[in-house]
């Protein structure tokens, strides 16, 4: 039993607690001060940034771990630099809870002009902006609601897999309110009964059992919605050929025999499209249809075949039962499965690998390339390792990466804010690292590889200060080659807007302050030619990945993934050919 | 005559450009590639940030000094992360133009789902944000009517002072329109007519004729109507007492004998006070009422004897004469008034000062306080001068400055976003090299000097490599303390999260990558003690102020300036009496 009374801070911190939250980002500001007071008697570790941008980021990042993360910034100038990053939560469904603290009733309730305002009084808009790019939005100015706003908020953050809003007036923080309510645990579980369970299962297990070439298609949502072990487990049994999109890519298993990768549509080798192709059952999971998730729209299942599993229904061609949520789901089905009922699928000859295959192996003086760059990085992977690939050429790159068992993925699906995953990185290696000590039977081997283009870096370089003070374990590729080369593979090959500083990165550590005799180092390493790549790689301390390591990777500006200039270049045999339908 | 037709990118930018933009800020994207290819045949330099945040604040930085600045971006990613500067020009007055490329039309109406949206089909979400924080809003999606929206955004960005928001669909970039219109330059000059002048002026003159004790209050919205020459004529003429508000200081000549600073109500010296207290008539010009610009409403005038100046309008207790824009209103006042009527008044007998004038001057060995620094470093100022006061102590102490002639400064006022003032001296600091280069006559001797804590560097702290990119002269001291000591002194003087990481800033030239070996240099100067100060001031290079400098101050963590500490100490008193009446 909780004592019967705490105060709202109180509250809300113990229910992010119970959640499983013990890191909140932020930066302090002069109306969340004395609710920053209430996070360490919460048992909560104020992960303090540099800014609330990266602050943002980092809470994204941790929620795609730990199923839920939060910051807290100070009204208008804080909140209005992190909502972009708010903006990216909802936009790829991570749980963030942004919290802000706002100024007194007492100033709010007069109009005052005071500072962080727009000086008209109107202390409402930022609010507004934000009921734009969140799921939720409660404003704690009553006592008696509190409770039951912070836990409405709370409950459709995890139900919607999307960031909520929570205002905290200064004066709100200290009063007392009745904790009773802390007792009853907030869980989707609550909300996990599948009302339509019958229909549904005799749909889809009908399908499943008449069927002679099915698949599995899985995508990111799935991560949103829980249902990522129930999901291997399907792949396992069937044993059907599976393929993930971008966004699903580290959700499977890379090992099982049947996951064969990401599907990519339109650039897909002959045989996997033609495979898909003649599919008369495609199961697809959590989809999310972007251009970018989707080789523009080119890997979305044919709906004449296609039974779609969504957040909290299914769709059969032009059938949809709702109120089914996926994991709950998932469940019945799997418990109601007979393997022995399914057709047994050979898969298409081979795994969908590099389109560059043939191309011969560089020589040791060459420098390095994309096209083996990443074949390359697959044999440095462990199990348990987080890998994330930026937006630009290290997202399209490291789609390529094999990853070993346990090993999670993260990369640009549908936002793409460049500068976003360097504070990603920071917020999931944190998340693994609290999941690791809160089940301290399993060693903790598990390494984060962030791979980030210079362009990216240099917008939320100063998470790198964060990562040094949180003391989290690190490496980073830096891509260096001389600008936004994906911008430049899509227009201004040559033009200056697409170059950037040219920074010296490795600096970096000493700059932001690594304590040179402390427990907690830095190593860094420049890469220029394939010789060079090897020997990093064959280094002991970077493979223990413990520390920060930051490895410079040039590479030509003009080098780009094979992957993604054929992308490119079917992306504009498409504009060509809509081009020439216009003017018709 | 301009030729007869153009391009909407084209347009755009001949407009900008015939309103004396040269510089236009900001990130590419794939939305605003296209866009881009327009600048330079526009005549218009592309001065590339590391991030969109940097970008907005630089444009707010440089309009204040030219009068409009301009930054582009692309859809969703880029435009939300430069919102929050967005949010500060509107706050504080600042004439900014925000360009965001679009999708195509193509995509908005077939409500595609492509990256850097939601995944919703829904393509407004942006705008509507951008809509709390912007003055007008333009879409740019019909030719025929792109000319007249331009010229109503620009119109209204100059009428208001304040940002507005263009939307261009990647399609429209290169679509021809007339360019007639560019023939009409705009001008707020169009809208320059006071309406209601005769009786305006009947009222001023006759209180100005018979008061026996005035003066004159200057607030910072004064340079959004552009009235600075007018103003500084009149209190030269008049010869009245005059003071400044926070926000507009350096707006008036500081040599002028009755200029007396700025006036700061419930901490002025007492003698100010009685003065302030005994006037019948002040003279207050662009009043901006936020608690941050007015120490807490109490340099507010007595609306009994005040006649205020406004944007449009003049106030005198109940009466408002409305449609009174104030540049050209102040003119005719200029031109009526008859000098020989005018009380002559002896100034209150000293300039109010530091508050603790009479603390001994600091030994050799002692370490830099602010109650010391700020006086030493008026004399190190020179005419010409930007000088800008990062929020937080260097905010509250580089207001004690006296500035030389022709001096300008800037520091926080309302909106207070931590961040803003480095990338801000970025475009203030190339405004005002364009402007001397376009008057080539003067020697452009003018130096940049910011002041900024280690707390609000960091936030921004990329913006130093485009300083570095744009080859910008500017000296940088860094007040090193250890922390956000602002908030320590409101909350949590001891708390950790009041710390940031101790980074090594003096390393930032290297890092960003000044070369060594290249016409544009950085130095760097480590500041302890008295003597150390006194050294690096007397420093030649430092002097010319060409080419990056930075200068690293350390100062205790809980040393402040001893008006920002009687200014809390009065609103903690303030608070208490406050709450023990609601208590009541």
């Amino acid at each position: 039993m909780a004592s019967t009374t705490t105060t709202v801070a109180g509250y809300l911190f113990a229910r992010l607690h119970q959640l499983g939250v013990r890191s909140v980002y932020g930066v302090p500001g002069d109306y969340n001060l004395t609710l920053l007071d209430y996070l360490e008697p919460a048992g909560l570790h104020w992960a303090g940034n540099c800014n609330e941008l990266n602050a943002g980021y980092a809470a994204d990042g941790y929620s795609r771990v730990k199923g839920i993360g939060a910051l807290i910034t100070t009204f208008g100038v804080g909140e209005l630099s992190a909502i972009n990053a708010i903006a990216g939560a909802y936009a790829e469904k991570a749980s963030v809870v942004h919290i802000v603290g706002t100024p007194s009733r007492a100033s709010q309730d007069s109009h005052a002009l005071i500072h962080h305002t727009l000086n008209d009084g109107d202390y409402r808009r930022f609010a507004q902006m934000h009921a734009h790019v969140t799921t939720a939005q409660v404003n704690l100015t009553d006592p008696r609601t509190c409770s039951a706003q912070i836990d409405f908020a709370l409950e459709q953050c995890l139900l919607q897999s999307r960031p909520v809003y929570i205002e905290v007036p200064a004066d709100m923080v200290p009063i007392p309110i009745a904790s009773a309510r802390l007792d009853t645990d907030i869980s989707i579980d609550h909300f996990a009964q599948p009302l339509n369970a019958t229909a549904a299962l005799a749909l889809v297990l009908d399908r499943m059992y008449s069927c002679k070439s099915p698949m599995i298609l899985v995508d990111g949502e799935i991560r949103a919605f829980g249902a990522i072990d129930e999901l291997n487990q399907l792949v396992r049994l069937t044993d059907w050929p599976t393929w993930t999109t971008t966004f699903g890519k580290g959700l499977i298993d890379e090992n099982l025999q049947n996951n064969l990768g990401i599907y990519k549509g339109k650039i897909s080798q002959q045989h996997v499209k033609e495979y898909v192709q003649s599919c008369d059952l495609i199961l697809s999971f959590g989809p999310h249809h972007s251009d970018s998730n989707t080789y523009q729209y080119s890997n979305i299942p044919n709906p004449a075949v296609t039974i779609s599993f969504g957040a909290t229904e299914i769709q059969s061609d032009a059938t949809i039962i709702r109120d089914l949520p996926m994991k709950p789901f998932l469940n019945q089905l799997l418990t109601n499965l007979e393997i022995s009922k399914l057709v047994s699928v050979s898969p298409p000859h081979s795994v969908e690998g590099n389109v560059v295959d043939s191309v011969d192996s560089p020589g040791d003086s060459e420098t390095v390339t994309h096209c083996h760059f990443w074949k390359t990085m697959s044999s440095f992977l462990r199990p348990g390792d987080i890998v994330l690939g930026e937006t630009g050429t290290s997202a399209h790159g490291s789609r390529e990466l094999v990853l070993p068992q346990t090993a999670r993925y993260f990369t640009a699906v549908t936002w793409l804010s460049i500068g976003y995953m360097l504070p990603a990185a920071l917020g999931a290696s944190m998340a693994q690292r609290e999941l690791h000590e809160e089940n301290s039977h399993q060693p903790d081997q598990s390494r984060t590889l962030l791979f980030v283009g210079d362009g990216s870096l240099q917008v939320s370089v100063q998470a790198l200060s964060d990562v040094i003070r949180q003391k989290v374990d690190m490496i980073v590729f830096v891509i260096n080659n001389d600008g936004y080369t994906i911008e430049r593979c899509i227009h201004g090959r040559n033009r200056s807007y697409n170059d950037v500083a040219p920074w010296r990165y490795l600096l970096a550590p000493a700059f932001f302050g690594v304590d040179e005799e402390g427990e907690y180092r830095a190593h860094t390493y420049s890469v220029a030619t394939w010789a060079e790549l090897k020997n990093v790689l064959e280094n002991d301390e970077l493979k223990r990945g413990k520390g920060l390591h930051m490895v410079e990777v040039f590479m030509s500006k003009e080098d780009a993934p094979p992957t993604l200039l054929a992308l490119l270049e079917k992306q504009k045999e498409a504009e060509k050919e809509r081009d020439s339908k216009v003017v018709e």
